[in-house]
């Protein structure tokens, strides 16, 4: 993509309504607007983060076996008066009378639409297990909307429900859903710690909070820093192993972490000192082991193998998606910008052109691209006639991890130069091995 | 995909809601559920069609040089009345109040607030041409909703904004729409023919609708029946060249072909008797140019070269993405169910094991799929065990253009069958062969 012709609204103030970094890179670099409290547009550099991070969310998932499918953002109120929480959701939940005078919501989360799915479709334990889910956007009328994405109205959310036959075969459920949550956030660059955590208004007695840390986290955390240095890494995982996942959740469960919530000084007290911390969290994921509550509220029934009629076990499970990009830059910036992780940035490198104008300069800025296009790296080209301060002021903002140099100077010796958004560190090379080395590198990310 | 791990519920009878063809078979094949009137869960297989329309639309948009960006489904009111049609635009528009009072709505379309975004970040000419769109969920709260995701209320649209500094960039920026609309349609299988149309409250005296033609089809359509013979083919366009794009959207537009609003009896019988057709047609897009409408009442205005501050030229350009679900398989079925064009079907092929238990014939399907998912093509597998006749009934009802047979009569052989969906027919040949077949046929639909 060449900047003469994309849409990058940079802001060079600070944008007076932003108290936290993420609300203002996400602003100053052009990629989310206001439209209401709580209610955005994404432009187009942050549409290319949200759907990446989609991207990853989507291939977790479904290597973990779950299947996609995508419920509507408006749902008819009668279903979730057949749950009970129609009245007990509150003033969050936002109600909308249709013309024909109809009572709807705006789907703060789908419980109870996808039991409404299961129960019209499935009817025997044959058909088990069953995991379903959306990434799709919801509503929830926070009272005070704040943080920018972090905190918004109009949120993405991932979404994900587990049908078992079985208590055993649903907590299998759960686990599948915690290391696959821990290999999305790990592919993101970001170490999510998951933690016991209170259940809310979805219910259930099982529950993990993913936390990230950062001291603009909204949750108290007390963890043992110890788990801070876990990591699945390219580990091989077989979601069908019940014991091998049950395993890895062990692994990263042990080790003393809890928000406020449920914090207990006394078993905290017992963690080394050395290796106690208080700090904050900002939670992108839940996931919830909740049993027969909506499936017996609402008829959900299958025939097991001895032929009788019970209400299907069940686990709902969510990634906060839109709010990722704001825990993504809180745990990766500094005083210039982003610093955005390989795995979800906009765009894989950036091209900068020290001389726009001058033949030899703008044709290897060309084949660059050309070259970066044909190996499935897009590079964001910035071909304006702009000085060279400009140029780095914009890349470093918006904070692709890569930046490849071109000027007159180093083509005469037949070199142009990368640089490392996050170590500052520049390397000159010739055209051909800069594409190599990213090559490489993004080989990591898929 | 495996069908014993997949969530496809078929339905064996008629769904007796469904009064057209491709309503009652979204049901059937298990792509859709009604969740209340004209709102619509996405089943696992209807996802995969509407993310592969999704797929082509963005990618035709995005060579004819347009933006995504994604504008939020709910908006303010404030917003509509700028524009004069919070007001006029009657019951169809679904209004919401917020728990603070606030007034607002869930898009119907996009026009003022794209206008709004515009108006924030861009003020000179120096930054056009520039075209920006998204595909977005909408609202229409229909009288009566019908024809299952064909007059849906909540509805998948693309929708796209140009903005430019002329007349005459504006009208380039309409032509480039209608061609990137007609490859767009090419893609799909479809026959969509551009027709001179009325603007509705969107407002703009340039407009022309794309219809499919269908006997089910809402509009009554006059036209030339040689303009159904039109293609663009494998052309190619450079859509920054105006007389060539104005040469293309010539050769679509010149013969007649009206819908029942802008018919011209005595300009229509002047086509030949032989050529003079009338029929049904299903709207799937349309583009308008109205010039200054909204920009001049919302403020949009940009520098010239002259240094003059005028409001900016728009127009809008939509494309109904989950309605084509529907006009695609009105296009395209017959009496055992739907016959997706390769552009679009969920899975590419469908593998039949005639004997599943038999090794042979286990190990073969697994080896085909295995050899597919190599290439790229993701087949759907039946390994139910389950009679041959109920497995070619499910094959037939979800239209996948390609089976794959395998049995042991044939592996005794070294064969296995492939047969294609709309013609019926039946080839032998080896496993390998069939994968390269298959390769080769799809190396067309990107």
């Amino acid at each position: 993509m060449r900047l003469t012709r994309y849409f990058l609204p940079v802001l060079k103030e600070n944008p007076a309504e932003a108290q936290i970094v993420s609300h203002r890179y996400m602003l100053r670099a052009g990629m989310i607007k206001q439209q209401a409290a709580g209610i955005y547009s994404w432009l187009p550099l942050g549409l290319r983060v949200l759907r990446r991070i989609e991207e990853i969310v989507n291939q977790e998932q479904i290597r973990a076996g779950h299947i996609p499918l995508l419920m509507p953002t408006l749902q008819p109120a009668d279903l979730w008066r057949e749950s009970g929480r129609y009245d007990d959701y509150g003033q969050e939940m936002l109600r909308i009378t249709d013309r024909q005078k109809r009572e709807m919501l705006y789907g703060p989360t789908n419980e109870e639409m996808i039991t409404d799915i299961f129960r019209a479709h499935v009817n025997s334990y044959k058909d088990l297990p069953l995991t379903l889910y959306h990434i799709q956007w919801k509503f929830r009328d926070e009272m005070r909307p704040r943080f920018g994405v972090m905190r918004g109205r109009e949120f993405l959310m991932k979404d994900g429900y587990n049908f078992d036959i079985d208590r055993d075969a649903a907590l299998h459920a759960y686990n599948r859903h915690m290391v696959s949550y821990l290999r999305t956030y790990e592919r993101m660059g970001l170490t999510a710690i998951p933690m016991h955590a209170a259940s809310g208004p979805i219910g259930g007695d099982n529950t993990h909070e993913f936390l990230v840390l950062a001291s603009t986290g909204e949750s108290e955390v007390f963890y043992d820093d110890r788990v801070t240095g876990l990591k699945l890494g390219a580990r091989e995982i077989d979601y069908d192993d019940r014991d091998a996942v049950a395993k890895v959740c062990e692994e990263f469960t042990t080790l003393y972490a809890r928000t406020d919530e449920t914090h207990d000084a006394a078993v905290f007290d017992a963690v080394p000192e050395a290796h106690r911390k208080v700090g904050r969290g900002i939670e992108v994921g839940q996931i919830f082991y909740f049993g027969t509550k909506y499936s017996a509220a609402m008829g959900a029934l299958v025939v097991n193998d001895k032929g009788e009629r019970v209400p299907v076990e069940m686990g709902s499970h969510g990634i906060g998606v839109s709010r990722l990009l704001g825990a993504i830059i809180e745990a990766s910036h500094d005083d210039k910008g982003i610093i955005w992780p390989e795995g979800v940035t906009p765009f894989p490198v950036g091209i900068v052109n020290l001389k726009q104008g001058d033949a030899a300069a703008d044709a290897a800025c060309e084949g660059l691209e050309k070259a970066l296009l044909a190996r499935g790296l897009e590079p964001l080209y910035d071909d304006r006639d702009e000085r060279a301060g400009a140029k780095f002021a914009t890349m470093d903002l918006i904070g692709l991890p890569w930046r490849i140099t071109v000027g007159p100077r180093g083509l005469a010796n037949g070199v142009v130069e990368l640089t490392s958004r996050r170590t500052g560190e520049s390397e000159e090379m010739s055209p051909e091995a800069a594409v190599e080395r990213l090559v490489q590198i993004y080989a990591a990310h898929p």
